[in-house]
């Protein structure tokens, strides 16, 4: 894929060598520089307040789901989707060099990580697991200890920045590991390139058959919806904002009269962005 | 509310004093005996053996969203809804016996409950957080080590459970913070009472439109839609299965005809219970 230009630093999430640092890269020319932040908060405030140009989030794992801090987030922050990109989430055994299989005891990673490598864990007998809050961070830690008798699970760019070593590589259970990110910014992209994408978020009026008339804005102009996510509105119990992912840019005249439909039939409709469908990339190896 | 009877234990996640253990008192008569399971996975396996009657499990707080893990073991496992139960959620500064305000100097509980009690937090100048699996775990070791600096945040029911007390009261910064449980059983409800709900969860067919057309299922024939869970499907990256909250049981025509046509077009469905709409209950103060 052709690699986007900014015109100034781009925020991340955790430590040099995470999955977002992967995806950042990925999606961005290499002159570009990161900038980590301490969480997904502060992160969409670096795009907010213009101190970075961009922000790469996750927002979800075709194995675990949807990542709820970043949607909320989303709708707290006036900032709008620019891009996506997929990447495919490779994990592996990190040791410092020269630890063998034989000497593991204990494993360190995110739980999400180990709960994903869990048969390769079983096969290292009576190894324990430690949990941490990062993956990236575990191998960071490893690091500093010296430790010989663990490892920690992460992606390949983890070990190539702490100087340690990959002892095994792809050891996930399901090959079919694949973390979505969006790409954020002050302001909203130009017409994207096709295939398009747009994000949207509503919310719907207290009526039987709302949610149903609400779809039916895409349904009957044949628009295809991607996803659908519901969230929790904070001050009214059991009631929901949805985020719609659908395809199409808002520039088609298709897609802005099912819009505008669904303006009259909702309580409140807005939206995220239209952006270029993303790419599957590969992490490096 | 009128108490329910069982013909066996029930299974709770959790320590002694937990909101699980709330629920499942404020549910089921005052002779239930309740058995704490390990974590989630055991107790739908406790429910499927046989080993308990009935599982209670927290499926949605009203401002932190849908606990996922219980949405993926619903479907995993071969349970029926038959109740369900909203539990307002008070949380409490809980101290060993004697300690004051002036004393704390560290707070302990789960990080959502710590979440919730954040501006109480802030307002005991550099008191300094510590994240616990459980609120009413954090209790638990709180008790055990006779702390006289620092002070755990949890239900009512875990102060009296490790014989400490209640400092402050009614400390979480939303009044409106709800956690909805559900009761599950290797047997399916007899019809239930009104006002009655049906839970059930389908896959889609990979046609333009498809979510909507299932929808319509339920808004043609004017049946209200109280909720919609999306989850991802693990072999699949980016498809997804719903769960449907809907007004009504299948016991009525028109719900059974609503599912008929729901089978038509979807890919699979399947109905996880038909029950009685829960009341909202109050914890112990």
């Amino acid at each position: 894929m052709r690699r986007a230009e900014t015109c100034g630093p781009v925020a991340i999430q955790g430590y040099a060598g995470s999955f977002s640092e992967a995806a950042a890269r990925a999606y961005f020319s290499p002159e570009t520089q990161l900038v980590s932040q301490a969480d997904f908060k502060a992160l969409f405030a670096a795009v907010e307040d213009g101190s970075c140009a961009c922000g790469v989030v996750p927002i979800e794992n075709s194995l675990m789901g949807s990542i709820h801090e970043n949607y909320d987030l989303l709708l707290q922050s006036d900032v709008h989707i620019v891009g996506e990109l997929k990447l495919r989430i490779v994990h592996n055994l990190i040791v410092n060099p020269g630890v063998q299989l034989a000497d593991i005891r204990y494993i360190a990673s995110q739980p999400p990580a180990l709960a994903q490598c869990i048969r390769f864990i079983d096969s290292l007998a009576g190894a324990q697991t430690i949990a941490a809050d990062d993956t990236a961070g575990a191998v960071k830690e490893l690091a500093a200890s010296g430790a010989r008798d663990r490892g920690a699970i992460a992606g390949a760019r983890a070990a190539a920045a702490y100087g340690l070593e990959i002892l095994v590589s792809g050891i996930e259970d399901a090959p079919h590991n694949f973390t979505r990110f969006l790409v954020v910014s002050r302001r909203a992209a130009p017409a994207p390139a096709e295939p398009a994408k747009t994000t949207l978020v509503f919310g719907l009026k207290d009526v039987p058959g709302a949610l149903c008339r609400s779809l039916a804005a895409f349904a009957e102009r044949g628009i295809n919806l991607l996803k659908i996510e519901s969230r929790p509105m904070s001050e009214r119990p059991w009631e929901y904002v949805f985020y719609l992912d659908l395809e199409g840019h808002l520039e088609q005249a298709v897609c802005a009269q099912a819009v505008e439909h669904l303006q009259a039939t909702a309580e409140f409709v807005r939206i995220l962005g239209s952006y270029r469908q993303g790419d599957t990339v590969d992490d490096l190896r």
